[in-house]
């Protein structure tokens, strides 16, 4: 069988999973495919969930191939038997499963890998649908795969991805997406630019780019993905003319939202921001963190060669720990509490010394649920950040910030200031400019 | 027309919008509704998604009715002219739309009370398909509705909420769920009992329970969430029975699992079960992270209350840090290098020393890409625990592990295996069981 060369224009996504069907877990997956599906111009006619059930997977397979141009479908390729994806595609499309040695072969060779032995059943994910041209999965054991299903005069293409979001996500970008690309027809592109942004609502977001782009010319679309909004920008037309126009319109908006905008690109995190920042200026940063519980530290150290530029912190989440490894005042402790900013400048110059770092940023606060007071309900958070001035002194900045929403957020939130203070400070811009809530705002010599 | 009282067994859910189709949201409306269905015992057919287009709604509503019993909606009941659900239904029963006058009423006044003008076009959201019966909106304009719509000797009734979380919860467990529950019909009753566990493959998981469960007797399901697999049991019948039956065939899947299941109950975290052993037992954690820069922190803290037992700790990222704040010595680091068992030991240690703290936990390893070499590939990590002997002097045990995996797989696999130790060693388990690629294991009396 013979893949089609036909133009796609339709996708039906398809996720499969008692799991996803009965509402256990929030199917995420769709929602990502339907994204970039929709980066690429093309229609999405309709989103699908069924359960493990070859009937229900069965129907949903035929209705879907019925609607659509290309279906891509999630999940039921692990190695248990409530996994059905391919027995059902088999039958869907009238052709026997066989084992592709290649994959088997892989799967062994993980397992041997990791020096365990591989239990019979997962040779049963390399038992692929005749015909099946494989989508290579860099990360797990299940294959993906692409299966041109034959209806009526229609060859409509069933993509095949696991359910695991980081080996799907992958083979979708790096395989699936080029081989669709290629099949948008006729001269016709869609070019796009993505901004992230950090510090302003997405309604104040909306406001400063609503009057900037004539629909006619582009297209706007905001992403709020907390703590984040992202800002992108689409342009249809043929190749040269929308690369040009695209650029036009997105420098117009990066424009408008300014400082805000801390990368362009989608996906770039503060934390790879602020890493390829400290190491282009040879810069050093640690941290100390109360409220955030060393969430600050894991975001840095998620970006690969965190160690050039990190030496690491401390978690000071007792008063114990404030006063004994970053050298906090009783006094001040007992003066000002826990949360305030003279702690949280005390954390600061006290890190900054035990690293012998340029940079530190300090962070405590009240995440709730309790622990809160009516002088400092949750979500009152102090963040400082300390660095070397310029005669050998120490500049220390401070301010507190009240918060809001439930304690993981109100973590993640403050891990996102205070990386975002480093990333202004670094860049020469004031890190008190920050409008979250903002009460009150200082700078110390010490 | 009159509505059915017919017995309900499936749902089937149909979420509407472009923007939900496409991507730019997630929806979570479907996963909850399925949630609250599954609860009720009932089976979630199938979940649909598709985008505001007349054609489209109205041949998912046709499949959606000859699918299901009931069918829940969510969206489209706005003012605007791309709101088409009203439309749409009152197409596929056959019926006129006609004003509702107590909902414009309540529409009409809804805005008075706001002082604000009524656009004309929030009246069409008073336009019910002939026959529906009204399911209050207590929290917005848009009233929502059940419709009884005839297919062929079938009843099947459409279920029409709008898309706003917060007003169709409230709507359908207090409006909904109490019609739901009168015709659930002969005293049928879905129950069921989830373990979490750590530890073992999905593929080992599966075959350590294959042959227990009798598919007659009670199904079950395997759910991967990296890193844990979590197992459910579902058994269906009469209520006593059905109780009954689900306690001795969880026990013996419990049984089977043995330590490796480390919580029963949906969702539950470990660093949640962690958290509630070490408060019951008064007993005090710290951390000393390198390769994991801060996360097994973040998620101990991640849990409401864990001050109680948690101090904090010391993310040694760089070895000066690991000397200066853990007291590392420079001989080890030099004969045994970062990433061995005796750094991790002195780390744990010195760590436990500092906060003063009955139990510490130390994690350094090369997380990736970078960094590996042919002795200590990427993946390569140490961990150790040190803890209060019975005369006042200290246990340390650790571990050499080889993990797989990308660099945020490594990292959330090693604070899962750590936490994991802390668990075991509070429970007077042997932390050295894990089963993850284990090279050497130790015990020193320090």
């Amino acid at each position: 069988m013979t893949e089609t060369s036909e133009t796609v224009r339709t996708v039906a996504i398809l996720s499969t999973g008692d799991e996803v069907v009965q509402g256990r877990i929030v199917d995420t997956n769709a929602a990502y495919i339907a994204d970039r599906m929709a980066r690429l111009g093309l229609d999405v006619v309709v989103q699908f969930t069924v359960g493990d059930y070859p009937e229900r997977l069965e129907w949903a397979w035929r209705t879907a191939l019925e609607r659509a141009d290309v279906i891509i479908s999630t999940g039921g390729l692990g190695p248990t038997a409530d996994d059905l994806t391919n027995e059902t595609l088999g039958r869907v499309a009238g052709v026997k499963l066989v084992l592709d040695e290649e994959q088997a072969d892989r799967i062994r060779r993980l397992f041997q890998s990791l020096g365990r032995p591989m239990p019979d059943n997962n040779l049963r994910q390399a038992m692929l649908p005749e015909g099946a041209v494989v989508v290579p999965n860099g990360l797990g054991t299940a294959p993906g795969y692409r299966l041109s299903i034959p209806v009526g005069a229609r060859s409509p293409v069933a993509v095949v991805l696991p359910g695991v979001p980081r080996e799907l996500k992958p083979m979708l970008e790096e395989s699936v997406e080029p081989w669709l690309a290629a099949r948008l027809g006729d001269g016709r592109s869609v070019v796009s630019r993505t901004f992230q942004t950090f510090g302003m609502s997405e309604s104040a977001v909306d406001e400063a780019v609503a009057d900037l782009i004539d629909p006619a010319e582009g297209r706007v679309a905001f992403r709020a993905s907390f703590p984040e909004i992202s800002v992108r920008l689409t342009v249809i037309g043929e190749e040269g003319e929308a690369r040009e126009r695209l650029r036009i319109l997105g420098d117009r908006i990066a424009e408008r939202l300014g400082p805000a905008v801390y990368a362009e690109g989608a996906d770039t995190k503060m934390e790879a921001v602020v890493g390829d920042l400290l190491r282009s200026r040879k810069l050093h940063l640690t941290t100390a963190e109360s409220c955030t519980g060393g969430l600050i530290g894991s975001r840095v150290t998620d970006v690969p060669g965190s160690s050039d530029y990190y030496a690491g912190g401390v978690v000071a989440y007792s008063n114990h720990l404030k006063e004994h490894l970053l050298g906090v005042s009783k006094t001040t402790l007992a003066m000002f509490g826990a949360v305030s900013e003279e702690t949280a400048c005390e954390m600061a110059s006290g890190a900054r010394k035990a690293a012998g770092a340029d940079i530190a940023v300090a962070t405590t606060g009240i995440a709730g649920p309790g622990g809160g007071t009516p002088e400092n309900p949750v979500g009152t958070v102090a963040i400082a950040l300390a660095s070397a001035g310029t005669n050998g002194d120490e500049l220390v900045l401070s301010k507190m910030y009240r918060l809001w929403g439930t304690r993981d957020w109100v973590k993640i939130l403050t891990s996102q200031v205070a990386l975002d203070w480093v990333r202004r400070h670094v860049l020469g811009l004031d890190p008190l400019d920050s409008n979250f809530g903002r009460r009150t705002g200082r700078r110390a010599r010490g």
